[in-house]
């Protein structure tokens, strides 16, 4: 094991720690008996994962403590409350008690899911989250969102519960497809845009290192996106509403991502929906043009789209944020970039409406 | 509406209000008001309460908000993971939201699926319980237990979730079949039984007017019931494990529900538990002769069941107590009655284990 950063989430008696770290998995049954002692452990991963790392891990802690893996098809399509009750029945059968614990070894999609199994699994079980995406690690993995989708929407159903940690090991990406890569920078870019600039900047300084999976830059991304999400999340306890900036480029990027029938990313589709945003701060003077332009540079450089999706028409997307926000009761809101590093705020609010015949024709110009 | 009664249950920023009545619903619109407004309400009950009450309320809260009735199938085989699944889904298709709340409006089965609903409904929105059952009032709408059952146990998915208040209308128990007020009264007899003899006293010479369903015999018991537990639970926060009296009568209780298949009300298992761990007390020395022989006299003037029911075997009852906590990873331990109003502490524990002969011993000793 290198050398480790912990990042405290601070959050009183559910506070815990976010460790990340290169060969860091090597001490996961001394991370998860300083962090989330248990008299047995499940493992819940998918199929991608399972055979690439779960296998070698429950090897490992077995050595530990009774452990039991757990695994459900890969795919955003499969998180889903039949899934749950599949994972949940695997515990049962298992004999996880009150006593027994979680590891989430996967990508988001794994730690909604498991998260949601330790949620609800005789009233709330520990878990631990051990994130192998990129973008598990810099967003998903820290909050205590845990959830499934249902045909009606993405995470409509679900619980918050904090994990007792984070680990993050970066060598476990050496295995990750190179799109997803990159999908998990557009998450880090957002970091740098809406809360640093110099941020913003290494992460493209250091673009070939990092699609090239180099330990040392992928450790520093993870460690600062996730003292920036911490921050953020942090500062919220008492003003309500500052953590939406952290929904910067998801109110399109949601929209995209469904009516592309997730054939898209979550970072792929996250990327159109920054470089959308910000040209609609441009287009209502709040957005500083050479912001939009530098966000939009940064994300063809990494290879993320920076336009719509063929075939998809604004109309389309316009009908998909509004029946989104309607299931969830809210107006169609977006939080909006001032320039590189810091968000615009409207009074004591940091999202707005926008004009329909502005988001009309920014997305008609964005279209491919 | 007549005089009512309000207990607080406190638990800081999740502190809740019940408040018990005789005529109380009619004025569900502003209780809703004061301690749960929202944009929308979904009610929540079963096909025995919604021709009941179920419809009359909806048309009633319809005046103020936008309002839905959602209903499933009667009976404890229903509190399933389908049936919360069916409900989140009918809660969607009529378009509550992040600002909407569910009135859980039933007895125990009632209260413990809406109340998972709502503790899983995106992420968790606000609810209110308005029990109709005395067993609900009693017992099982405070404290903020949520859960359904599975193929392997009672309750081993769910979730914490506290209601925003409790509004028990005694009005509502002039419908409720006779055997289910005399089951409602075990748990108040427990309540007696493990924290205030004189109270006892006062169910027992009660007795006639109680199973009359006359409201201020009724009220005085729900009343005096809810600050006893409330009481039990809040000095639990500190010291780990008083909370374990609430089960006086439980362990064995839910071994015979579960056994005889849910033929028995819970109510009616947990007296026939209540005599077998107070004999069991005795067979070790620990409870007092007397308060053995008054509980199982009270527990026979209430038409309640003192013996186990017919060819359920003291093996079977061992073995299903066994796997419950095999289940829960736990070992079978019982709360054990001093005398009437005080249980027995042993050590820093409220509970403790019994040897198996005993247990044979009394088991056989009460078989019908």
């Amino acid at each position: 094991v290198t050398a480790s950063a912990t990042i405290r989430v601070p959050l009183g008696a559910s506070g815990y720690d976010v460790v990340v770290g290169d060969g860091l998995l090597a001490d996961l049954p001394g991370l998860l008996e300083r962090h989330c002692h248990a008299a047995r452990y499940a493992i819940i991963t998918d199929t991608t994962v399972a055979p690439l790392l779960g296998e070698r891990m429950l090897a490992n802690l077995s050595h530990v403590a009774p452990c039991t893996l757990c695994t459900f098809p890969a795919g955003e399509w499969n998180k889903t409350r039949e899934a749950w009750i599949d994972l949940s029945d695997k515990l049962l059968a298992a004999g996880v008690g009150r006593d027994g614990a979680i590891v989430a070894l996967g990508g988001g999609v794994v730690g909604d899911l498991a998260g949601f199994v330790a949620a609800t699994y005789m009233r709330g079980i520990p878990y631990v989250q051990v994130p192998t995406t990129v973008l598990a690690m810099v967003d998903s993995s820290v909050g205590g969102k845990t959830g499934v989708d249902t045909r009606l929407g993405k995470n409509l159903i679900g619980a918050f519960h904090q994990p007792r940690g984070v680990f993050a090991d970066v060598a476990t990406l050496q295995t990750l497809p190179k799109p997803q890569v990159a999908a998990g920078l557009a998450e880090a870019l957002k970091h740098g845009a809406i809360a640093d600039e110099a941020y913003f900047h290494s992460i493209v300084a250091q673009r070939e290192r990092l699609l090239a999976r180099d330990a040392g830059a992928l450790h520093d991304v993870i460690r600062r996106s996730i003292e920036i999400k911490v921050a953020v999340v942090q500062d919220d306890e008492r003003e309500q509403g500052k953590r939406a900036i952290l929904n910067f480029g998801h109110t399109v990027g949601h929209a995209v991502e469904a009516a592309a029938g997730y054939q898209l990313l979550h970072g792929e589709a996250v990327a159109v929906g920054m470089v959308v945003e910000a040209e609609l701060g441009k287009a209502i003077g709040i957005t500083d043009p050479g912001a939009v332009h530098a966000l939009s540079e940064a994300i063809r450089a990494f290879g993320l789209p920076a336009t719509l999706p063929a075939g998809l028409s604004g109309a389309q997307l316009t009908q998909g944020m509004a029946s989104d926000k309607k299931a969830r009761s809210g107006s169609v809101r977006f939080a909006l970039l001032q320039r590189l590093g810091a968000m615009a705020k409207s009074g004591s609010a940091w999202t707005r409406t926008i004009p329909e015949d502005t988001l009309a024709q920014v997305l008609g110009s964005l279209s491919s």
